[in-house]
């Protein structure tokens, strides 16, 4: 089993959470709504990050969000998320090829991020994944998505399978530690089983979609188990007490757990 | 036809030139060869940018090189390739959906650049080529790459399309301002023709691909006339001369537009 996914599934024994949370640091003045009461981006997810790290085991934070943040800034960060006993998850859905994939990797090392999401458009899916491995960092590839037109990765046929499972297939081969699956929409049931067959038993599924988008994770905690990250953002980092927000998401989570491992026969 | 490609193709007659200089500034720590001699990546950019000026239309910078640079960092940057007459593109592979989009857009646009390389695989290209133009940024979308496994875009079929038309044609429907089509390998006459076709006689060709890597722009060149930009990064900023070099590669591509035109029938 690769280091990431071995760290991740001590700490979710530990903390009994598969929490995690998404920092999307917006400014006021960036849109109307799901703003941070302030300008200043490094202490708002200080802040969040010590309500939170009682009950998360993981942290994403969105690059799309982060930009003009320095090297120490999102260092110091993640000394803190590993001090509370988390993993952080830099969501860059890298997806460059060769010496460019290898500079973003080198910046992640330096940042202090223990995994990135990967992007696998322009394929490569191999090499990032050597490339993440020889930095020590996991890589977790975008797989099947579930806004309305990601539905394209099912009905984009490659080798008589649809384009998410030739994903998939290549990121078990490469043993990539981790794919990203949508909870939500035109994702079944049927998909996530053939994913997890694709994938193999050591890789591990970060969900999006859970808390505001309202998907529901049944299904991947079905054919995941525990190697499961649920990702809740703007729920919870934007709600007036992130602190229950979190609290209330981890003991969801665990009572969905509970349910489906009763009636779970060993996948 | 967008601001963004008129602007583009007031630069090309004005200059006389089709080519982009791509900046991929690597630490001297960050990898064996073609590597900055300093550790200031500003101050280098800075000196290519004013050793390439007199022979390029347009500077593109790769995100993976750029990451813990400050907002205001880049925004000089970006004045003084606008007072030197170019477009400057940040090559940000951007492929995330809504809100996020949004929030990268909102930073491109801070950072002073007048567009970006958009990832389709995520989908959702109208919905951020309406965020880019209403942020006056334009789009350039991940068409057809040339490296050897990117060849699934060819071979995934999705509406009895190749996935890299079914790419063109949503960026074409959206009014995406271009497109990036690699000029080495797999990608054919034909499969450029058909890119053509599908994004209309508005839409620009970002050609990464022809230095170092060795690819030809004939065909590109041929279809979509000066709606070109030719990428040449590593051949130029890290050559021993590169204000020779991007002289050279000026010519060599006004010599390569003169051949093509004279035998090319109006496209």
């Amino acid at each position: 089993m690769s280091q990431f996914v071995q760290k991740y599934l001590e700490i979710v024994e530990k903390k009994d959470s598969v929490l995690c949370v998404g920092l999307d640091p917006a400014l006021p003045s960036q849109r109307e709504k799901n703003v941070m009461p302030t300008d200043n981006r490094i202490e708002f997810m200080k802040s969040i990050i010590h309500d939170v790290a009682p009950y998360a085991s993981a942290i994403k934070m969105n690059r799309q969000y982060l930009i003009g943040l320095s090297v120490d800034e999102l260092k110091q960060l993640n000394v803190l998320i590993h001090q509370n006993n988390m993993l952080s998850i830099i969501d860059h859905k890298l997806g460059d090829i060769g010496s460019s994939n290898a500079s973003a990797i080198f910046w992640f090392k330096e940042e202090g991020f223990d995994a990135f999401t990967f992007n696998p458009f322009a394929g490569n899916i191999s090499e990032a994944t050597k490339l993440a491995h020889n930095k020590g960092l996991g890589i977790i590839v975008l797989t099947l998505m579930s806004n309305p037109e990601a539905v394209f990765q099912k009905q984009a046929i490659i080798n008589n399978e649809p384009l998410y499972l030739y994903v998939a297939k290549k990121s078990g081969e490469a043993k990539a530690d981790g794919v990203v699956i949508g909870a939500t929409g035109h994702v079944t049931s049927d998909d996530i089983k053939d994913i997890r067959i694709a994938v193999g038993s050591d890789c591990l599924a970060l969900v999006p979609g859970v808390g505001v988008q309202g998907g529901n994770a049944d299904a991947i905690l079905h054919y995941f188990g525990s190697r499961i990250m649920i990702n809740v953002g703007r729920a919870i980092i934007y709600s007036d007490d992130p602190i229950k927000m979190a609290r209330m998401y981890k003991n969801k989570f665990n009572e969905q757990r509970i349910r489906i491992n009763q009636r779970r026969i060993r996948f």
